[in-house]
C-alpha cells in the first residue's frame, strides 16, 4: 500500500462503509453485490487479456465467450433478479459493453411484450435457448431520431400470405443495431407497413437474417458490421440491406395492431404502452451517468493523492497534486456531482417502479411528468459527466491518456449515452415542451402540482427576467434550502423567458412551429435550469434522511460546493434574474474555496465509498492500493508492440532507408 | 454532387477562394499549398489501408513505411523550407502522427543547437542519414511538468572518462517520448549530472540505446512501448530503463556546459537559450487548434447541410438539421472560434519570427511578453478546441460516434496539446504570473508597453469588482471596437481581482506561495480573460486588413458572434463587473440568435474556404460532394470484421451454447 494513500485514509472523518451501504441502499444490497462481486472475480473462467491489447476481432471474439459464459454461470447459479443480473454483467463487463446485449435488452422484451399468444409459444423456446439469436434494427443509416421517416418497406402480399421487406434506398439501410452486424440471426424490423395499397406506419416485423444452423446470411439478405467507432467495440454494430426479403405474415408482432390472411389491417388499441420503456431506460441512464463519473472521480482523485509534482513552497518535497487548489477545483465539484447524480439515479429508479404499478393498473397520470422528467434528466446528466469524465482525464496529466489509466474506455463507452435513447438535445427540448405546457396551464389558472409546482408561484409573482435590484435578496448562501429555492426560481424564469420568446416571435407573424424552432436556445436553456434544480433539491432531501452524523456533515459539505459551483459557472443568470447581488456572486466564489480545502482531508474516502473494485475500473491509475507506477510498468511490458524486441518495421524500412540515401 | 450541398454553395455572399488566399497568407501560398497536396494525394506511394482498419502493429508499420518514404520523397523533390515540409507532412499524415517524428522534431535540432564542433562533426552526418534515428527523453513515469523532479542520473567516471546512467527508481524510467519504443536507436537522455561528488542539475546526453546494425537493445538497456493509448497509434511513445549504461564523455552534449576528463564541470554561459523553442512550438500549438477546429467544423457544418431530420412544420419535408437553432448554435460560435484562432495563429507565427529575430541579435526583451502569450493562447485555444471538436462530433448524431466520420481520431490525436508542452493549467499560471507581475509594476507607477498596457489604467482607475451600476455603460453590443474595450476591462478587472486575492491570503499571515496557490483558482481565471481579450481584439484587428467588402461583412458577423457568444457563456462576468447591464445581457442573447440567422446561408462556404481537402479530411460526413450515405456504406463494407462472412465465434462459442443448455 502506498503510504501516502495510507495517510489519505487515516484522515476520514466518517466511517467510509456506512456510506457504502447509503450509495448502495441499504447494508443488504452492498453484501449481495459484494457476492456477486466475489463470484465474477474468483471466476478463472473470466480471466482475459486487457482488450486494449486486441484486434478488434479478437476483441469481440472475447466479448461472445463472455456473454455465452455469463449465460450459462447465470443459469448455474440461479441468478434470476433484473437487478441481481445486471450487477453480475457489470462486473463482468468492466469498462466495456456486451457482445449480445441487445438480444437480452431489446430482441426478448420486445418478443414477451409484443407476441401474440401463438408467436410467443413459437419465439419464445427459440429466443430463451439462444437458437434465435437477435436485435432491435429500427434506425437507417439516414434516420434516426424521427421515426415517421423510416423508409424501410413490409408490403403484405396476400397471395402467399407474406410481407415483402424492402429497402428501397441507401439512407433506408438500418443502420447502428447492436449484434446486428455477426451475433444475430434475426432481427426485429421496424418497418412501414403497407397493404391493400395503404400505408399504416411503423410495425414491427421478426425477420431471419441467418441460417439457423451454418449462420451464413440467408437470401436477399445484406448484413455486416458498420466499421470501427470511437468505443463499443466489444459490440457488433450492424447494417441489413434487404431485397424483397419474404417473411410469412405470421412474422408481424400481433399483440396489438394485425394484418389479417386477406390484407385487412387491424388498428392496435392504444399507442402509449412503448412510452414506459423509454421512461425506464433514460431512468437507468442516469444512474449509469453516477458510475461513470465516479470511477472517473475514483482515478483522478486516488492518483492525485499519490502523484508528486512541482512545488508550492520551494525547498519543500513535492507537494501531492491534490493539493494544489487548481487541481481541487477540477476535480471536488466532479466529485459533488458524482454523489448528485448517484442520489438523482436512486430517485428515478424509486420513482420509475413507483409510476409503473399505477401504470399497469392503468393509471398514466404521473407518466408525462416522469417522461419529462427523465429525458430532461438524461440529458443533463450525460452531458455534464461526459465533459467531467474527460476533464478527470485531463486532470491526470499524461498518464490519462494511456488507456491504462481507464480514462479513454470509461470516456468513449459511455460518451454514445449523449445521442442514443434520445438526442440529447431533442431531449431537452421534450422536457422543455413539458414545462412551456405547465408554465400556460399555470397561468391559465391550473393549479400545477408534482415538481412543475414552481410554476405557479412564477406565473402570480409575474416575474419578470430584468429586475437587478428590485428583488430582495435575502438568500443565505450556506444554506441549502435557501439555495434550493434560488435554484427554483432561476428555474421559473427561465421557463418563463422561453415561453415569452416564443410568443413573441408568434406576434411578429411566426408560425407556432417556427417560434418554437426560434426559441429553441431558450427553451434548451430553461429545461437545462429545471434540471439543475432538480439535481440541488433532490441532493438536499437526500440529506434528510441520513441519521449518521459524520456522513451527513460531508454530504452537506458535498452538497453545498455543488450548489454554490454551479452558480459560480452560471453567475450570470443569477445576477440577471435579480436573485443573487454582485457581492453575494463573489462571497460564493470565496466559501466554494473554503468547501474545498474542508473537502480536502475527505477527498479519497469520499471516492473508496463508491467501491469501485480494482478489477472493475481496469485502472493503474486508480488503484486502491495506490501502487500506480510499478503497475503501469507492468502492464506496458504486457504490449503486443513489445512482443518483440525488433519490429519488423525496421527491417523492411529503415535499414533500407540508409541504402537509398 | 449532392442537390442540397449545390444548393448552399450558390447561396455565397463572397467569393469563396479570396478567403482562402486570406487563411493561407496570399494567393502565392495557396497555390504553392495546393501544389504540395497534389504531389502527396496523386502520388500512389502514399495510398493506403484506412489506419481504423489495422492493428496496433500495423499502423505503426504503415507509419514507418510513410516515414521513410517522406524522407525519399522530400529529397527527390527538393523540398527544404521548413514550412513546405511541415505542409508536405501535414498532408502525408492526415489524422494521424508521424512514428519518426521526434525525431526531426527534437533528437536533430537539439543535435544542431547543442552539439560543439566536435561533436556536430560526429553526430550530424550519422542523424541525417539515418544510422542515428533519436528521439528525446526528458519525462519519466513520475515526473513531467516540474523539471527538477527528474531522477535519472548521469554520473561521471574520470577513470574511465564515461559517464554512468541510471534509473534509479522505478518513478524514474523515461516514458512518453514518442519514437523512444520501437523506431529509435539513440536517445538525447536528460540526467542529473554528477561530477567529483556534486550534483549539477540536469544536462542532455547522447545515449546508444540500440544496435545501430541489428537494432536489438544495447547492454543495460530496458526499452519498449509503453502500450496503447487513446490516440497517437502511430507512435511507439517508449519506456526507457537505464542500468548502468555507460557511454564516453563525449556524448554528453557540450556546447555550452562541459565536464572536462578530470570530471571539472565548466557552468553554461546563459540558460535562456531553451527559452525560444518552446515559445516556437507553443505558438504553433495555436495554429494546430485552428486547423483542428476548422476540420471539426467542416465536417459538422456540411453534414449537417445534407442530413434531414424531424419536422419543423408538420407535413412538409424533413429539414436539412442546419436550419435547427440550435444546431446553429452548437456550430457556428464554433466556426467563429475557428476564424479567430486562424488569425490568432498567424499571429503568433508572425511575432515569432519578429521576435526570434531581435533574440538573435541578442535583444529578449519582447520575449517574457511572448512568452506569457504564447503559454497563455496555447491553454485557451487547445481547451476550447478540446471540447469544441467533441461538441461537433456529437452535432453529428450516432454517426459522429463512427470512425468513419474522422471526428474521434481528430479528437484523440488532437486533445493530448491541452497536456504537452506545458500541461494547460500551469500555462495559465504562467501567464497569471506575467499579468500579476506587470500589474504590480503599473501599480508602482511604471509605464507598462505592449499588451498589458491596459493594466495602466485598470490601476489608475482603481477598479473596483463590485460597483454593478455605479459603471457608465456606454458599450454599443453592435460594435466591435466597443465590445474589444469590454473584454479588456474584464480582464483589467480579473487581474484586479487575481492580485487582490492573493493580497488578502498575504494579509492572513499566509507565506507568498500559499498565497498564490490559494488564489489560483482566480489567477487562471484572469489569464483567460487575458487571452479571450487578446482573441477579440487580434480578430477585430485583422478585419482592418481586410479591403474585400463581401469577405469584410461576413468576418465581421463572425466576429461579432464570437464576441457576444464569449459574453453570453460569461455573463456573470461582465455583470458582476458592471461592464454590462442586464437589459444589454438580455439583448445579446437575442443579437446572437439574429447572428446565427444570418451566417446561416454562408456556413457552408464559410468551412469550404478553410479548403481542407477530402483526402486529408478522410471523413465520410465531411465530404465536399455531400455523398455521404453511400460512401458510408462503401466504408463499412470495407471493415475487417466484414472480411468473412460468418465470424469464427460463432463456431466456437455460440453454436456449442445451444447444446449446453
Amino acid at each position: 500500500m502506498n503510504p501516502d494513500i495510507i495517510k489519505e485514509r487515516q484522515n476520514a472523518t466518517f466511517d467510509v462503509e456506512k456510506l457504502t451501504y447509503i450509495l448502495d441502499g441499504g447494508l443488504e444490497k452492498t453484501k449481495r453485490r459484494r457476492e456477486i462481486e466475489s463470484m465474477v472475480f474468483s471466476d478463472p473462467d473470466f480471466e482475459e487479456e486487457d482488450p486494449n491489447f486486441l484486434s478488434r476481432s479478437e476483441r469481440y471474439d472475447q466479448a461472445v465467450r463472455k456473454s455465452a459464459q455469463m449465460i450459462l454461470k447465470l443459469r448455474e447459479y440461479g441468478i434470476a433478479d433484473p437487478e441481481e443480473i445486471y450487477c453480475y454483467k457489470t462486473m463482468v463487463q468492466g469498462n466495456h459493453h456486451e457482445a449480445m446485449g441487445l438480444h437480452f435488452v431489446m430482441f426478448l422484451p420486445t418478443l414477451y411484450s409484443q407476441c401474440d399468444p401463438q408467436q410467443s409459444k413459437k419465439w419464445l423456446p427459440l429466443a430463451e435457448s439462444f437458437q434465435a439469436v437477435g436485435t432491435y434494427a429500427q434506425t437507417e443509416m439516414g434516420h434516426g431520431t424521427h421515426l415517421r421517416g423510416l423508409e424501410t418497406t413490409a408490403t403484405y402480399d396476400p397471395a402467399t400470405q407474406e410481407f415483402v421487406l424492402n429497402s428501397p434506398t441507401i439512407s433506408s439501410i438500418k443502420w447502428w443495431p447492436g449484434g446486428l452486424g455477426k451475433t444475430s440471426n434475426h432481427a426485429i424490423v421496424l418497418a412501414q407497413l403497407y397493404t391493400q395499397g395503404n400505408c399504416h406506419g411503423l410495425h414491427a416485423f421478426i425477420v431471419p437474417i441467418r441460417d439457423m444452423s451454418t449462420h451464413v446470411p440467408l437470401p436477399g439478405i445484406v448484413v455486416g458490421d458498420i466499421g470501427p467507432k470511437f468505443g463499443f467495440n466489444e459490440v457488433d454494430n450492424g447494417f441489413l440491406k434487404l431485397e424483397n426479403v419474404r417473411i410469412p405474415r405470421e412474422n408481424m408482432l400481433m399483440k396489438y395492431a394485425k394484418v389479417e390472411p386477406d390484407g385487412t389491417y387491424v388498428k392496435p388499441p392504444s399507442a402509449k404502452l412503448t412510452y414506459g420503456t423509454m421512461v425506464f431506460i433514460r431512468s437507468l441512464i442516469v444512474g449509469e451517468s453516477a458510475r461513470a463519473l465516479s470511477k472517473s472521480c475514483t482515478i483522478a482523485i486516488r492518483y492525485s493523492s499519490v502523484r508528486h509534482q512541482s512545488e508550492i513552497r520551494p525547498g519543500e518535497p513535492e507537494p501531492q497534486i491534490l493539493d494544489y487548489q487548481t487541481q481541487q477545483y477540477k476535480l471536488f465539484p466532479l466529485l459533488a456531482t458524482a454523489y448528485a447524480f448517484s442520489f438523482v439515479g436512486q430517485y428515478m429508479k424509486e420513482t420509475y417502479h413507483r409510476i409503473s404499478g399505477d401504470i399497469n393498473d392503468g393509471d398514466f397520470s404521473e407518466l408525462p411528468e416522469l417522461h419529462a422528467l427523465s429525458a430532461g434528466l438524461k440529458a443533463f446528466t450525460t452531458w455534464t459527466t461526459n465533459s467531467g469524465i474527460e476533464v478527470c482525464r485531463m486532470s491526470c496529466g499524461g498518464h490519462g491518456y494511456s488507456r491504462s489509466s481507464a480514462l479513454p474506455d470509461i470516456y468513449v463507452e459511455f460518451t454514445p449515452t449523449c445521442t442514443y435513447e434520445g438526442e440529447n438535445t431533442v431531449m431537452m427540448l421534450q422536457t422543455a415542451r413539458h414545462l412551456v405546457k405547465s408554465y400556460r396551464q399555470a397561468k391559465a389558472g391550473q393549479q400545477l402540482s408534482g415538481i412543475v409546482s414552481y410554476l405557479n408561484e412564477a406565473t402570480q409573482h409575474r416575474v419578470q427576467p430584468q429586475p437587478v435590484a428590485a428583488r430582495p435578496t435575502v438568500v443565505d448562501i450556506n444554506d441549502l434550502a435557501s439555495l434550493v429555492e434560488v435554484y427554483k426560481q432561476r428555474a421559473a424564469i427561465l421557463v418563463e423567458l422561453a415561453a415569452k420568446s416564443i410568443q413573441q416571435e408568434i406576434q411578429n407573424r411566426k408560425s407556432q412551429e417556427d417560434a418554437w424552432n426560434n426559441s429553441a436556445i431558450d427553451l434548451v436553456r430553461a429545461s437545462d435550469a429545471h434540471c439543475h434544480y432538480v439535481v440541488v433539491k433532490l441532493f438536499t432531501d437526500k440529506l434528510g434522511e441520513i441519521g449518521d452524523i459524520a456522513i451527513h456533515s460531508v454530504l452537506s459539505t458535498l452538497a453545498l460546493l455543488y450548489a454554490l459551483h454551479g452558480i459560480t459557472t452560471n453567475s450570470g443568470d443569477f445576477l440577471q434574474a435579480g436573485l443573487l447581488n454582485v457581492p453575494q456572486v463573489h462571497q460564493v466564489s470565496v466559501r466554494i474555496k473554503e468547501l474545498l480545502s474542508q473537502l480536502r482531508p475527505n477527498a479519497v474516502v469520499l471516492v473508496d465509498a463508491f467501491d469501485h473494485h480494482d478489477k472493475k475500473l481496469n485502472s493503474v491509475l486508480g488503484r486502491y492500493d495506490g501502487n500506480v507506477y510499478e503497475h503501469m510498468f507492468e502492464w506496458a511490458r504486457r504490449s503486443p508492440l513489445n512482443a518483440t524486441e525488433v519490429h519488423e518495421s525496421f527491417h523492411k524500412y529503415l535499414k533500407p532507408l540508409r541504402s537509398k540515401l
